[in-house]
């Protein structure tokens, strides 16, 4: 073992676990549970790093990190995903731009862009003279995704258990062709999103975000639509008041009902299902 | 703490992790890491339960999982998913037949629906008297898929972590209207996959399936495709070798060819983009 691996966590405390559910949904009115384990309460604790110290990402940590991502299960054992690790300095600024252009960005040590990957079934099917006519499916599109957050979710929570951050890039998704090509993807594969890798600063203030309470996602054996809207109302003034403390005045249901009511505020998303269709995801 | 709760796990030692990377790639040859934590050892002996013992899963249990759910990141702050809770005995077997009628399915103790739900933005431009159009792209419901799965394998992840099972059921797409139905579903939702949860039976065979190389999945700056092929050759050999060691006659390649080449093997799934336009999902 090297220095870099910290020792095994110990068994959370009821202190500890209460603390982290309190930060987590932003309220002291939290009801804690027994079946805790360290992985559970490094989970809570997840917040999204955006300031990196300058400590390298190592190759055996990465190594370890893609290793948990590979071990995620996948979709009818197909592999519909493959992940691109960018650590050149010219190829980050390269991206950044094409990519939601966040200051951060190019700043991270590593960069991680999880692929929709149906490629390889086509080069299968080719050799064996036969079409891959099922791979222009809407289904094929999502398995492809689904299987590409699965992996994505694994690393992250491999790489927080080493100390490390990780923040998802949905601008990934900006430009899908443009990045496709710096990223040299063959066709019938497609970024579906981006991840930074590092060592948080010292100087990161990243706190974590308050999450909406378990009864707005959370429903037994029929979705309850009962108290969804005094519920959103209640999500809202959590999260407000979690930007009030950094000093930036944000209104919830506001940002959500301007973001939707059309296609402003989507920087080239809405565009998505010609650019995957260019590139040979059609999602029929 | 409970007695359920195992204590906390020691640092993984090198023979452990050896022996985990082994069984996970199928092979002897592989390359352990320094960066090991107890939380990557467990994510590498992932495997998918089908089989569960008669303990019960407690409302503690559930409630830890779906908080690490909780946890995971969300694009843009903005909760695209929810989750159904199924733990009723009738229920779960109305369900079955829609979900791919796989045998264990009525055996487990809790089955989790994990939804792609735009609804609460829908509720909010209501009331707000705006249009929601943005919820009409693929990127919405993309969104969505990756917001669920994210949930999901961190839900995944925590009760493998507390010694439960998990396994996923992408067959919860093949009827998604009437399984939308079942699960009292409002519009502009959709069930993403479905999932398994219990505690593994003491007979429970499952072993750990073989994943690729690393070099068929992980690409550096940019996608390598120079020796695609032969990797896909020798992941077939490893998943071959594993399904003989069952007595299972299985051709990866064949599989994969013949899975793809057109729509018959798909239980429809082909009619995927037909069933979330129904289910207000047009992903356009």
């Amino acid at each position: 073992m090297t220095d870099a691996i910290p020792p095994a966590p110990p068994q959370p405390t009821r202190d500890e676990l209460v603390a982290a559910l309190r930060t987590r949904y932003g309220t002291d009115d939290v009801t804690p549970f027994d079946a805790v384990t360290p992985t559970i309460l490094h989970q809570l604790r997840h917040r999204s790093v955006r300031r990196f110290s300058d400590r390298p990402v190592t190759e055996d940590e990465l190594r370890a990190i893609l290793t948990a991502a590979q071990a995620a299960s996948t979709s009818s054992n197909q592999t519909s995903w493959s992940v691109i690790v960018v650590r050149d300095q010219a190829h980050k600024e390269e991206l950044k731009p094409l990519i939601g252009d966040q200051t951060f960005i190019d700043k991270a040590p590593v960069l991680l862009f999880w692929v929709v990957d149906l490629h390889r079934f086509h080069l299968l099917a080719d050799r064996a003279g036969v079409p891959a006519a099922a791979t222009e499916l809407l289904e094929a599109t999502l398995v492809g995704f689904v299987d590409a957050a699965l992996a994505a979710q694994n690393a992250a929570v491999a790489a927080e258990s080493l100390g490390l951050g990780i923040t998802y890039i949905g601008g990934a998704r900006n430009h899908p062709e443009e990045t496709a090509a710096s990223l040299g993807l063959p066709p019938n594969a497609a970024v579906a999103f981006g991840m930074t890798l590092g060592w948080p600063s010292p100087t990161d203030r990243a706190r974590i975000r308050p999450r909406p309470a378990p009864a707005m996602v959370v429903h037994h054996e029929r979705y309850d639509d009962a108290r969804m809207l005094p519920e959103l109302d209640a999500f809202a003034t959590r999260t407000n008041a979690f930007f009030a403390a950094y000093g930036r005045d944000f209104d919830w249901v506001a940002y959500i009902t301007d973001h939707f009511r059309d296609y402003h505020d989507l920087h080239g998303r809405e565009r998505l299902r010609e650019a995957l269709t260019a590139l040979g995801l059609p999602s029929r």
